[in-house]
């Protein structure tokens, strides 16, 4: 692995194709680079110029008076793979690459070139970033070799005169969008500390400056932009290191939807993959998905300011001096998960001396204009805080003029060291500068929109509930694995396993082994006689791996009685003929009617990037049209399994609901874990498995797998994710 | 109805209560509405001071060298009735009311005070805003009663130097919300109107002043922030004035949720309904609802700037210069619900002759920075909303300096006077303000977050929507009528009717008739006789007002054969019985079982604010727990019956869907309506209406209404909503 830190703490840089030209990008790079007191030498090279802005330049960074750690190169596209080994060969230890016109382009050449750059990097062990990057800057070192318009000095200082604890880093791989957050945030107190453009990642990728930037250990929450994630493995390894470490990743995945994958395919060369994996990913490493600039920042603003002072649930008090917009922050809660209870006698009790007779201690506590300004906000928001009945507060301000909050400072800061909770302001007037750095340097963060502060505070409790899930356990649940005697036999069974077949080795991991078996016959008088001996209704099911679908084809007969057996044998095999006349038929299974419960559908399918993913629905038909299915990477521990179940919008039908006894959900949720091991055992092998549906029987009766089917990967999919 | 206009409009006006300490709000009103230029008299009254504020001051309204048209009242609530009294009787024409401390408050006394007033101002016909105001501001008239410190003159002019087209008014009932969006679009170059704080509504109401501002016609956006609807008729009329006269309403509703309402509650004396209720009628009269300032400010500067150029459909061409903001602005598309349709070959052949190797002309078109340096934004958006395949044009720009907006402003300012297509404009970068100038004078909407333009766009092709539909057609369809006689039989029903019962009425609107209608039978002889008649497996369902779930009290036996009659009737009577020792029995239904189809849910209940809406659902009890429903107010003609099936998330099941083939959606529509002309009549005898289920049959072959119960109103509803 190359030494990331020579390329973003360079002690000297040269920048490559640098002009005195400052209206052209290579004008404009450098000059940004000398507006800010960065401490280290910088050398500009240029074949053609010997002076570039009133500084030496060099013709070649085998010229320099000593070598450089860092080159900056933004020279056309069809030199940079030059370029790039002469820096080699001159010693120079990493190199951003601003060009333009690899990957991204369409055609063959772009492609060649960039693999170039790759070979050339590793031959020389350089941490390269690019090419196709804006740049970067590492704000620490006020060093910022790129020509976003918002690194300008004339913009202002690059860091607020009274931040927010804590620093913040963006990792973007669209520069105009990765700078546009540090633009952003400008008026929000944070201190940045590194702001990296990673372009099209030929070397570099996001998930390498994600890990060095947690062992360096100075940024407390990342902000991160992606289209696309090269090594899975990579990017699951330094997010599990974040959430040890209790370092937030806030991350937008852009190109969730068809025309926004379209736009990823066209501009990079990446597969954007579909966004319900990436999802699956995010939720299960504790990432934080973020839709826009404001509501990623909100996130930042409240992990910094906060800490480790975690929420330890999602009851809020909401304290407000205004009756109307105490309203809309209840509603902004309530829409954001989570609760506001009425207080206890005793909080109410201590509120309720200091309120005019128009005022109300329930939640929202309306203190009114007249109790604010005879107490501050400050002392309601700590007597709501004792509440043992809440996790967090909420208090409504308004911060268009600052004297007022002047004033209550002193109790505000004690507030801010004191209390247990997090405590958040939000102003529906728009803040004076001021009021921002007032209550940022007591320590509070401040929201400008309701929904961002409850979302924020949403986020932060759900935070806190992945993490110590996480700490308490090992990070995987232990793979069972299959003997290499079954393994074999796997191998050597057809694409397609329908369901006789996928039962065989389903069962080595203990599922569907609930029910008598049945029987898989192949004559009619066989039928009736399995039927028979089972004693109750059958099912009598075609089994052909030409036929997965068996409804459709026909080649299904429900609750059929045994003096009926014969009949539906000769019905189904029928049916199943005429739809696939040529189908290899394995005979007709005969198995025992399930008792009755609520529908499931859970499956497995390989995700082209992230590997197998476990799908559970609710119900049938209806929920896959409503979407409302959730998704995990595999295993699963039961923890794992009973949170997924828990993300299902419809997970209220498994009871008891509306007179309907509780489902087993204990007995879904070992089932769910154990169809996990299956497939993590087999991640190589297997496209998708479909156990559709399940029957979920009353509690303490288990479940029924009532149908199962495996489609194996074809070849078997490369091992990418574990590099 | 008293006269708004001198409320809004005085030419002269007292302020009694003023105060020279302008620490306190008697010293503040004053001082705010001196600070502007307002071209009328103001009056201090004061009992105490000869001069408030280096003007004569009068001891009483009674005093003043001419009759005020206006009254402002900020003395404290015990005094307010009497001072009303006095200005009436001195010919004052209006009054504000500031004061604090009546129906906000518990107890009877602040009720009592309101209702005083209320009848004062009735009896002098007088104008009264409030109690419990925070004033307003007549931005046109730089007149402003209000005690706000977003008012301030410190703050900045009240009107931009360069404003969008058009103007805003904003009537809100919390004044503490409704100045903060005058606060918070400052920045947005947004021309306001008026900015009324409704208060308590004691008198004149939200409605009335939107009513008020439609008649005066300069309003182009209405913003509301409503707690409540005191008189639904009055808001029904305006908006749909509103609507007709294309004026958009954009309404936040809080108190939406349990904790919101909860609140409204403790600091209004409004009952804040169900929001689902509200949201009914604000989709059937086309109301916007927001969520937030921003968005509900985004919503009017997207309206404002486009004015009658709505977007014809939702397909959106974007323009880029960052791929990854292009990526954004697709991904937020069709979060929206906009489409991003790759263009024609014509339109690419036209773009990609600008483009370098690296852009793209799909669309999003990628035109690079480079290809944007060359021909400026507006030539790419020209290019792009020239085809026929996109009816609005997205455009992502860095306005973070302004230099390069200013050089292609001849050319933006050509597109949007030819443009037939809205064309808007999304900034990464936070803006300049003179970016922000260029595009507003040039006319263009300019959004700073990629979801708010979108939804704004989406918004837009919805209004017009609506728009054409209630424009198309009479708003209302003309309602059926019951005979007398029926009405009477009606009337004489015991105050549950089960199925066989509610069907009577039903019938005569032609619903649940579909089928062999069934008998009631009351003995086991006539039961199997009945189902032997029928010919085909029956249902029976005891019929009993004391037993509306029949399910859960066993009293119902699906599927029966006629040789199973006898026994099934004996056993749902004796479970029926069980169930409710002591009810009343009108016998057993005997039916045959319906064919099979997609399951329905279809009711109508009464608000107590809005009185009968029309509920449908799809499938049974998952949805429910879903939540996937859809409301609206009735009557409905078959084209908004269909508009609200389109609102339910799981319409795809109505197929054809996965094999299973498409419903009888006209048939389904015809019930709706037929349902909604039923509740429509007796609008004030019904409590509710359950069909549920109803079997939607395959395509030509109807529906069947499976079950049905009637719940009457008792007493029947006050006739609220007619006024």
């Amino acid at each position: 692995m190359p030494d990331i830190s020579k390329l973003l703490w360079p002690k000297t840089v040269a920048v490559v194709g640098a002009s005195s030209d400052t209206k052209g990008l290579r004008g404009r790079i450098l000059e940004v680079m000398l507006s800010h007191p960065y401490a280290g030498t910088i050398f500009p090279v240029s074949r053609s110029a010997g002076e570039v802005q009133g500084r030496k330049a060099y013709a070649s960074v085998a010229d320099l008076p000593q070598p450089a750690d860092l080159a900056v190169l933004i020279i056309p596209a069809q030199y940079v793979a030059d370029e790039l080994e002469r820096c080699g060969r001159a010693g120079v230890k990493a190199a951003i690459i601003l060009s333009s016109g690899f990957a991204e382009e369409p055609g063959e050449a772009g492609h060649r070139m960039q693999a170039e750059i790759a070979a050339t990097a590793r031959r020389y062990d350089m941490a390269v970033c690019g090419p196709n990057s804006e740049g970067f800057a590492n704000i620490a070192a006020a060093f910022s070799p790129t020509f976003s318009p918002t690194m300008d000095a004339s913009v202002g200082p690059l860091r607020p005169a009274r931040p927010l604890g804590g620093q913040v880093s963006v990792i973007s791989q669209s520069g105009g969008l990765g700078f546009a957050f540090f633009d952003r945030a400008r008026g929000r107190n944070l201190a940045f500390r590194h702001i990296v453009s990673t372009g099209n990642e030929a070397v570099l990728e996001s998930s390498d400056f994600l890990d060095y930037m947690l062992e360096e250990g100075q940024t407390d929450v990342f902000l991160l932009l992606l289209e696309d994630v090269k090594t899975p493995a990579k990017f699951r390894r330094a997010a599990d290191k974040a959430l040890a470490s209790g370092k937030p990743l806030i991350v937008a995945k852009i190109g969730q939807t068809e025309p926004g994958r379209r736009a990823v395919a066209s501009h990079t060369a990446a597969l954007a993959g579909a966004h319900a994996a990436y999802r699956a990913i995010f939720q299960h490493h504790g990432v934080i998905e973020g839709r826009d600039f404001d509501e990623m920042i909100d996130l930042a603003v409240g992990f910094l300011a906060c800490g480790d002072k975690l929420p330890a649930g999602r009851r809020m008090g909401v304290c407000t001096s205004s009756g109307g917009a105490g309203v809309w922050m209840a509603d902004a809660c309530a829409a954001a998960g989570l609760e506001v209870p009425v207080l206890d006698a005793a909080t109410r009790k201590a509120i309720d001396v200091h309120l005019p007779s128009y005022g109300t201690s329930q939640n929202p506590v309306d203190s009114t204009a007249q109790g604010v300004h005879k107490l501050g906000y400050a002392e309601f928001a700590r007597l709501v805080g004792l509440s043992p009945l809440i996790d967090g507060v909420m208090v409504v301000v308004t911060a268009r003029r600052s004297a007022f909050l002047e004033n209550d400072l002193p109790k505000l800061q004690a507030l801010a060291r004191d209390s247990k909770k997090p405590v958040f302001m939000w102003t529906y007037t728009l803040p004076a500068a001021r009021s921002v750095e007032i209550l940022n340097e007591a320590g509070y963060p401040l929201f400008t929109t309701a929904d961002g502060c409850a979302r924020t505070m949403r986020a932060m409790a759900d935070y806190r509930i992945v993490r110590e899930q996480r700490l308490q356990q090992p990070a995987e649940a232990p793979a069972r694995t299959t003997p290499g005697k079954v393994r074999a036999e796997f191998a050597a069974a057809p694409s397609v396993l329908c369901e006789w077949h996928a039962r065989l080795f389903l069962a080595c991991y203990g599922i569907g082994i609930e029910h008598p078996p049945g029987a898989l016959v192949s004559s009619a008088a066989e039928a009736e006689k399995a039927a028979t001996t089972l004693g109750r209704p059958v099912a009598l099911k075609v089994q052909s791996a030409d036929i997965p679908h068996k409804t459709e084809a026909g080649a299904l007969a429900l609750n059929i009685a045994a003096d009926g057996a014969r009949a539906a044998y000769e019905r189904v095999l029928a049916a199943a003929k005429r739809h696939v006349p040529h189908a290899r038929i394995d005979g007709v299974l005969v198995q025992p009617m399930a008792a009755p419960g609520c529908e499931v559908i859970l499956g497995v399918s390989r995700d082209p990037l992230w590997g197998p993913l476990l799908m559970v629905g609710l119900g049938g038909v209806l929920v896959e049209a409503l979407g409302d299915v959730a998704l995990s990477p595999v295993p699963l521990d039961r923890a794992a399994a009973r949170a997924l179940l828990g993300r299902l919008r419809g997970a209220a039908i498994l009871g008891p609901y509306r007179g309907a006894p509780e489902a087993d959900r204990e007995a879904l949720i070992d089932l769910i874990v154990r169809l996990s091991q299956f497939a993590a055992d087999y991640a190589e092998e297997i496209a998708e498995i479909d156990l559709n549906p399940v029957i979920v029987h009353p509690k303490g009766q288990g479940v029924s797998v009532v149908d199962a089917l495996i489609v194996k990967q074809s070849p078997p999919a490369q091992h990418r994710a574990a590099e």
